[in-house]
């Protein structure tokens, strides 16, 4: 199956699919979409996404949004190596962490939403980087906590292999730096993101590392 | 198992899960947590929820967080009925839809985030509907599209039976009707809830139908 991945090196969402894709060692052709020059608003990619947003996998026939349904489908149909444990309810933490990322932090810091606080809200730019700041703090001090309190955390969110829970993770914390998030507080994070940092996967899904790359 | 839910009646988030819950004939305990109150900030409710969100799920050893990790866990549990299909690609589709909510329209608009655009930024009353309005129309646009472009919607959201999409969609459309966004062009959705409103679950799972309605 040949893979198109519609994508745009620093969008954190694709990022989190370029790193899915990798640790299943799966290749695919990365299309860009350039989202500062509105390429996401283009009437042929809202053919192929009504939300306007990246990213979009295709194998050309159907076109998958949503990251972690993205996700998702990569784990049912290609396995190993798996993203998700075995134990529903460990399952359940991992996907708890996931989606505190996906839909309690990135949601309020993506680009259209600073966009749209910036144009049509009026805040001005260090009031937009307080934004973050206060979103991206509240959801990663819960998150350090849910990782420092289980015994199932390991030398990755769960357990000693990546996966859910890492590859959402570790895009935000590239956020949280742009924003200028001070990490001292969360050394289990930061020792977790220490750990993805030297698995190839993680390497080749980088934003510096892809062909849109500024 | 006898179930713990912590609650808020009007959360649309929880009352996902109180769908999900019906939908699959298991009975809990409905625990409110009373979000105007401050009572999620309380640290007995940190506890367990250290991002200080309901819903919460618990059989009495694990506490379960994230809507949609809770629902996913329901499903692997409980299978029957399913509230998402059985192909891959159908399942990708269910989850796209219910993530186009729970990612990227409820997130800008839950509790938290309105009170600190009042209070924080200051934004005004008016400002605060239209910003909810502008979401929650992108938002729900978008679904439309997906929804009457595709020959796997029926009366449902998937098919002719209400699942995953559905029960992230319904929620929605009240806090939609809340800020006083005009449903009108978006027929599908509206004929989709119409269906939901016949069916049992969702009506057992409606806000005046919990125990802290007010």
């Amino acid at each position: 199956m040949a893979w198109r991945l519609y994508t745009y090196y620093r969008s954190t969402a694709a990022w989190r699919v370029r790193i899915a894709l990798a640790l299943k060692g799966l290749r695919y052709e990365a299309v860009p979409v350039h989202l500062r020059k509105d390429e996401q608003l283009a009437a042929d990619y809202r053919a192929i996404s009504p939300q306007a947003l990246v990213p979009t996998l295709t194998s050309g026939e159907q076109f998958l949004g949503q990251s972690l349904a993205i996700i998702e489908y990569l784990e049912e149909t290609h396995p190993e190596p798996p993203l998700l444990p075995a134990d529903p309810v460990a399952r359940a933490r991992v996907r708890q962490l996931a989606l505190a990322v996906a839909c309690d932090i990135h949601p309020l810091n993506n680009l259209r939403v600073l966009r749209h606080l910036k144009h049509q809200i009026g805040l001005s730019d260090a009031a937009l980087v307080a934004w973050q700041r206060h979103w991206i703090v509240a959801g990663l001090a819960a998150i350090e906590t849910l990782l420092a309190q289980s015994p199932a955390t390991g030398r990755f969110c769960h357990g000693d292999t990546p996966g859910l829970a890492d590859l959402c993770l570790i895009p935000q914390l590239y956020n949280a730096r742009r924003a200028d998030v001070d990490l001292a507080p969360y050394p289990v994070i930061r020792r977790i993101e220490a750990a993805c940092r030297e698995n190839p996967a993680f390497i080749a899904a980088d934003p510096a590392r892809q062909p849109d790359a500024e």
